[in-house]
């Protein structure tokens, strides 16, 4: 904060708030949670009055918590907190209500994206959240068998979901399913479709995207296509090997020292070359850690340099409009003696083939 | 938005945009999807390049789309849909950094809330909405007396929320579960627990808070109270009356013409009177529609008038620290001879016992 200028940090229920104070809530909504750091290092809370045992067992000792009641409102509270602030960095995935609030109370404040001060700290994982992202990582691998098994022509896709839900839970107890994503058919050329109620088909390519929320916050993320017997369209094997060839080739070009926008091209050039430059619809990857998308971006332009520790997935994909779609995802962490090490087990050579 | 002075309104995929578009989307996060909508009465998206189909299947005809790829960024198509705006509401529940996006494409715009104008729509229900309303009320009606009968001994906390998710899941084929508060023993002397992994012993009272949300979008909210075999505290009977008593009176309240802070006196009014007005640490209530919680809120202070067709929680709890709680919740909606209707089954009159 001295470096940035900034007076204070209001940061809200969420990753930045966990990653420096170990608190977190799911159910604060429109009542104002939120930490408050000042640039003297001293901090506080705002905490409505039915979380104060809650934040009371998670605050440090002698850290002020200040209470707030329905009847009275959160702005009261707030005003107190950034009184003489001038510069604010506020959390960026805090709601905008709360941010409007804030510049009214004090209009005169310039604001800052909390990111530009957190990513620092949180884009480079330590032993530690590299051991627990590792173990979300296992969980996701040790169900990718039974996730392909699960795509049986007949099956809505909001089964399958239902399914691997379940068997991930099984799997890691007191762990949550932090997201899945079950695309069939031409579903699967929608990089984010929604999980609906279509029926699989023979012949379907299938993309099962999901991941897990450790019980210490950390995140996996992993993408398999697979097909419900051999693919019905003759191009699918040879967009498979494409898009795993420009993984493969993402992952080559990770080290400390080159860019984002390096490791993206390296994928992309790949796909470019096999003439499906316009079908790889998004970026090559995103950092993840305490959020499924958070810093690094892999991304077209994003000069940001990597460096030993840092963890994003590397996810090239092809979407053919109304035929199918395919991308494989695994995760990569910055260092070690090939440049890059996998959080995840790597993604199959072959398009792996569910039973009918 | 003429009314307001409005030029321009900027929604993100959530409630609002959705009551508007009838579109929605789950994996949006940092890549802004949006809807904006002129004071003429043009409109136009703002869509990540990999969402396009799905937006084009919910446009209107002739709505412009207008695509950017990561590589791009969006902020250049942001900067192009308020070019000229300079009264902006801006959505409440969007991501803070969108907003802090938006004041440095716009410096000189004045930044209003879109609550401000959409409060009004969404805050009366129509008779497609109330009966979509009565629909998911009527799911957790009837999983009442199973969630009940889960509250075990030796059961964790995790056990009867997975049990019961499963249960809501099983009743209604394509809902979601919203959310799901299981808070035992002294933990239900904590309004808003997360649930965790304390085991159920005999003589615990257990609070059990949960809903979910139709296809449609709306939602159900129902506490209930209940208690593992008899209340190994004293005093659990005495309260659940009290705190039945203050909802009776509260419901009684609830008229077209009286107002938020009225309904709330009603019931604070009956736990102030038993003398555990220190211990309803919240306000008796809140809207419910296509969020959980939403206008109007039943607090002190809020002059909000109740019309028909408003839909709201009536939710009075009394919470003694270190011992256990009793909340009980029921949803009205305003209108009718006796001037509200209940949207859920009404609470027990005596706290259900679970068999040990």
């Amino acid at each position: 904060m001295q470096e940035n200028q900034l007076d204070a940090l209001v940061l809200t229920p969420g990753a930045s708030m966990f990653y420096l104070s170990g608190f977190d809530h799911g159910h604060a909504a429109e009542r104002l949670l939120a930490l408050v750091v000042r640039r003297d290092g001293s901090s506080s809370w705002i905490v409505p009055a039915m979380n104060v045992p809650q934040v009371a067992g998670q605050a440090l000792a002698g850290q002020p918590i200040r209470s707030w009641a329905d009847g009275e409102g959160f702005l009261p509270a707030l005003r107190e907190a950034i009184e003489g602030a001038n510069e604010i960095a506020f959390d960026d995935e805090a709601r905008a209500a709360f941010l409007m609030d804030l510049v009214e109370l004090a209009p005169q404040a310039r604001i800052h994206k909390a990111s530009a001060i957190l990513r620092e700290l949180r884009m480079r994982k330590d032993a530690d959240e590299l051991a627990r992202l590792r173990m979300a990582g296992k969980i996701v691998d040790d169900t990718i068998s039974l996730a392909v098994a699960l795509c049986r022509p007949g099956q809505r896709e909001s089964d399958v979901e239902t399914d691997l839900r379940r068997a991930l839970l099984a799997k890691a107890p007191g762990c949550t399913v932090a997201f899945t994503i079950v695309a069939s058919g031409p579903n699967a050329a929608l990089p984010h479709h929604e999980t609906g109620q279509r029926l699989l088909q023979k012949g379907d390519v299938v993309i099962l995207d999901f991941g897990i929320r450790e019980t210490g916050g950390y995140h996996s993320d992993i993408t398999v296509t697979c097909s419900v017997g051999e693919p019905a369209d003759p191009e699918v094997r040879k967009v498979y090997q494409t898009v795993w060839e420009a993984q493969r080739a993402a992952v080559a070009a990770v080290r400390p020292g080159v860019t984002c926008d390096a490791v993206d091209r390296a994928a992309r050039s790949v796909i470019e070359a096999a003439g499906d430059g316009p079908y790889f619809l998004h970026r090559t990857g995103h950092g993840l850690g305490l959020q499924v998308h958070e810093p690094p971006y892999i991304v077209a332009g994003n000069s940001q340099v990597l460096e030993e520790g840092m963890v994003f997935s590397i996810e090239p994909g092809i979407y053919l409009a109304g035929r199918f779609g395919v991308r494989l995802e695994i995760i990569a962490s910055v260092g070690g003696a090939a440049g890059a090490s996998l959080i995840n087990a790597p993604s199959a050579v072959e398009i792996p083939i569910a039973k009918e």
